[in-house]
């Protein structure tokens, strides 16, 4: 058994395995990996640039960055290409099922600490985070740089991380080392790996990733990828798997928009849910645990379904909204089990 | 390894497994079984009844029916209900993935022959058939009888058959033992099992099988369910299998409502497909074998997608319009495979 579920060798991306996900904190060989390009190789003495719409425009090298005062938190991070396997029709992309999907313990230095030191001027609008990583892609015309901004904002949000350690170890090669940016809250793709440009600006941002990618291209028109949307995952027992007929029925639910206020469950098809206890999450950037005690039926096929609302009123739908790129896929997908006989 | 994966014991619904699909022809302990109630047991001297509006009602036994000239035909047969875990938002019902489809030989004598016998009357429209399985339903007030109508000109086509074989050999019990009705072209609940009664009508059948089932309950209206729309699968590589880069990629197509045309593969999301080549039906009722040579990204997941065209001109959808019963799935299916490296 691998520790992730290969979907391209190069540049690598894999998932991670129905296992992995039943655990709070994902194994960081486990942990999902989502690269554009190659791994790019930086040297020893690699710095971030800090520059753009500042004051005092720095570099700072990792090693000065891990002397400053670290956060540690945990953060449930989703690739918004996630769940693209289940969208009708098929779009392009990577053929990501539902592992693209982790939580990691993300040790950094506050982003807004080092935005604070090089003193943002009062116009900045977006602050744009460019990675080492760079190739040719089919639909633009030269080399492309990783490059995605955010809204000031989000930027200065004091659990925005410049993260040199995952699961409190450094950073591995293929998830950013030696620093990466860790964005709570949004899809990965804000998480810029490799890091090696911070630039603040007035303007909006339009690189490739941020204008031509990661966008829903929806008939209605072109919006960014932003937020994670509510979502939720059975986790036990196992799709496909054999479960007995009295059953606990646990899982995980998450969102960018808010706290998880409810957890519903149906068995079998249908519009009959009931509601679901609901834990407590590691950090309020965790996914939060939830649990059901089910009667199912003996020897029968049987059908599960989750569907999480949060805080802001959101409900995961039972079909999303197809766009082109095949993106924030959240809606409610069944498992099947079978259920031992008596 | 059992023969059949199991939906629900009693009554009895089972799927025909994967390895099974690649055959021409099921094997008769891996053909797929519907049941709405339980197995009837029937009498060695069980006879069907012809009546209502015909000349010259009468009764005819098995032992009877065996002794007439007998026609032997292969039939791909459907579950309106195939491929209802596909669908978004998930409907009640059995939870059928894509194992509702078999492929039989079966012998028997034309229905037409029998109806002429009893001389059907100049203003016949439709002819009803009752099974002998009877049982109770949530949604019914009384005890009900599976019972399924025909319009009178699918009730006299050559090929529609009172069968008492399957796989040349005696129908098996849950296969509608001794006597069941097979209609070629249509989805599987118009092949009536456990066959006790004929009743030819001048007026439209209104059943609990033929108006509170089998009928497509769609935002716009209800319909009936008729004929099986046109459809693929894919059977080798086997779905989330290893294969080679160098692959050979098969199915079967078949569709109620003309010969098929064409079959096209997309290799990965988006829209671009490539036309496969096509062989010969067993019989003018049985699927169409269809391959296509591939050339797969090495280390790779690959997603792959079939889509099957008839002589109507019909073509599969990429998403199915959705019915509140889950009948008539025929949206394209991706399946995902994983690539060997060279």
């Amino acid at each position: 058994m691998s520790d992730l579920d290969i979907i391209r060798r190069a540049p690598f991306n894999a998932e991670t395995p129905d296992r992995a996900l039943r655990l709070s904190h994902t194994p960081s060989r486990q942990v999902y990996v989502r690269s554009n390009f190659d791994v790019p190789v930086l040297h020893d003495a690699h710095a971030i640039s800090i520059g753009g719409l500042v004051d005092a425009p720095f570099d700072i090298s990792v090693a000065e960055l891990s002397l400053l005062p670290q956060c540690t938190i945990d953060v449930t991070m989703e690739c918004a290409g996630n769940d693209r396997m289940s969208m009708q029709p098929l779009p392009a992309g990577e053929p990501w099922r539902h592992g693209a999907l982790s939580t990691v313990t993300w040790t950094g230095v506050p982003l807004r600490r080092v935005l604070e030191r090089a003193r943002v001027g009062t116009l900045a609008l977006e602050v744009v985070f460019q990675g080492a990583d760079t190739g040719m892609r089919d639909d633009a015309e030269s080399l492309v740089s990783f490059e995605r901004s955010l809204p000031i904002a989000a930027a200065m949000d004091e659990d925005t991380l410049l993260a040199i350690g995952m699961n409190r170890h450094p950073l591995t090669p293929e998830h950013g080392a030696p620093v990466r940016l860790v964005v709570p809250k949004w899809y990965g793709m804000a998480s810029v790996k490799w890091l090696r440009r911070i630039d603040v600006r007035a303007t909006p941002f339009d690189g490739y990733f941020q204008r031509q990618r990661y966008v829903y291209d929806e008939p209605g028109g072109i919006t960014p990828v932003t937020r994670m949307r509510v979502k939720s995952i059975i986790t036990a027992p196992t799709a496909g798997a054999s479960c007995f007929a009295d059953t606990v029925v646990k899982g995980w639910a998450w969102s960018g928009d808010g706290a998880i206020t409810r957890v519903e469950l149906a068995v079998d098809g249908g519009d009959q849910w009931r509601e679901v206890e609901l834990g407590s999450p590691s950090s309020p950037h965790a996914w939060t645990p939830w649990r059901c005690v089910v009667s199912l039926t003996p020897g029968s096929r049987c059908s599960l379904r989750s569907r999480a609302t949060d805080a802001s009123g959101a409900t995961q739908p039972p079909v999303v909204d197809w766009n082109r790129l095949g993106y924030g896929n959240n809606a409610v997908r069944p498992i099947v089990v079978d259920v031992m006989q008596g």
